[in-house]
């Protein structure tokens, strides 16, 4: 499971201070911890509040090289911005993210090949979130197509079918789950598969418990790759659980432990 | 997910203990707890100790029928008792199990039908246990097959792909992930997949967590049946939480209470 790190986003009231006041001791801190913890890449995001979102992510990502060599995930939706910023990002990096829309594609999927970044592709356009699950599988072929067009290679596209909150869309969980099942036959190989998990249970009780049963879900139909909190230690063990049972990871009695220790 | 307790099984120490002083309030108390637990259906297994399996069996499933009217599952692999026990029990019940060898499927589907009880097939025949995903599915497709030409409702089928403990057959747990994938498909309306859930950490450390992960990732996969600890609560959890990740049931902030006190 290639776990992104959720941690270093603006939304959250640490990093906002830390931005604002850069305070890059909070950052670099948060970067650590989270690899520590298991993350394979990091995402970044300056959330709402800054009015200088380039130079804010890009104060964002030199903390975090200065103590970090993994991928790290540019999370804006303004083109302006991504386009600003990509060439910019010293090491590993992925665009976070990318509609569907064929005028976006056509942006979008050149930049990541440019740059040889990787691309999350999300199965949504201008109409919004799919409700059905033959929409995202279209998107999903719409994506692929043009990465095959603009020569982005399979293995750094990050397709996202988008995981609604439980509690308001209730069909939309088993609908990501059959188009994981459908997308996953697009390509061979297949590309990855990815979900920002922790929108699915927004204002739910029990929380965790919902993220950690659906990752385990998304994983027996496909999903390889989730943003998600790596300090959750009890989702975490659920990441690598999966791995065991996958066949990715050979069982061993301290199976939980040798895949933090890598 | 349709929970088959697996509690009441000869092999545990209790249980033998009850059956050898015939000790109904045992197995009474074991009945109502996995019920109340939120079993849909209880195993039943005299286990090796007992001379008279039928007798045993019978005993069992009487004591049982005093505070449970839920379908039992009897639990043996031999012919003769089956054969003689199936006609005897009240209520609903479960055949638990036939293989897949066609002179058995032979007599155990008519069983079943002329008994109006389901059925377990197990994709598993006089060669052993499948080591691939191809065989599974052509031995659930046998069972499919002898089920139509004997008249068995497809609804009364549960088809167990046969999970491996994953110390010691590391690659079979990802099979039985990807057979389900494929079985699926091989009739509409699909019959139930059912597991032998704690089969797979036998002698491993972290069981509970192993258990809980591989039974959202097949149910991800499309099992909707597993024979497993009801009282295992944190399993529990799981599977109710599937339940409502699969759109099987609407969210509420009590969603796990409100399952358990259906």
């Amino acid at each position: 499971m290639y776990v992104i790190g959720e941690l270093i986003n603006g939304m959250f009231s640490n990093v906002k201070k830390a931005i604002q006041e850069k305070d890059g001791q909070i950052i670099q801190e948060l970067a650590k911890a989270q690899e520590q913890a298991g993350a394979w890449a990091l995402d970044v995001n300056v959330g709402p509040a800054s009015r200088d979102a380039v130079g804010a992510m890009l104060w964002l990502v030199e903390n975090i090289r200065k103590v970090s060599d993994i991928p790290v995930a540019i999370d804006n939706a303004k083109w302006d911005i991504m386009q600003e910023v990509i060439p910019q990002v010293p090491g590993e990096k992925i665009i976070n993210s990318s509609k569907a829309d064929e005028d976006l594609l056509d942006k979008y999927v050149p930049l990541a090949a440019v740059n040889n970044a990787s691309l999350i592709g999300l199965t949504l356009d201008q109409a919004g979130v799919p409700n059905d699950v033959d929409k995202r599988v279209e998107l999903a072929a719409a994506i692929l197509t043009k990465c095959a067009e603009h020569g982005l290679d399979v293995g750094k596209l990050f397709i996202d079918p988008i995981i609604l909150p439980i509690n308001v869309a209730p069909q939309q969980a088993d609908n990501v789950l059959c188009s994981l099942e459908q997308m996953k036959m697009l390509h061979d190989p297949a590309p990855h598969f990815l979900l920002g998990l922790s929108n699915l249970s927004q204002n739910c009780a029990n929380r965790s418990l919902i993220n950690r049963v659906y990752l385990a879900m998304a994983r027996g139909s496909g999903l390889d790759a989730a943003i998600m909190d790596p300090l959750d230690s009890e989702l975490m063990d659920v990441a690598i659980t999966t791995d065991l049972l996958c066949g990715a990871t050979i069982y061993c009695d301290s199976f939980l432990e040798a895949a933090r220790s890598k």
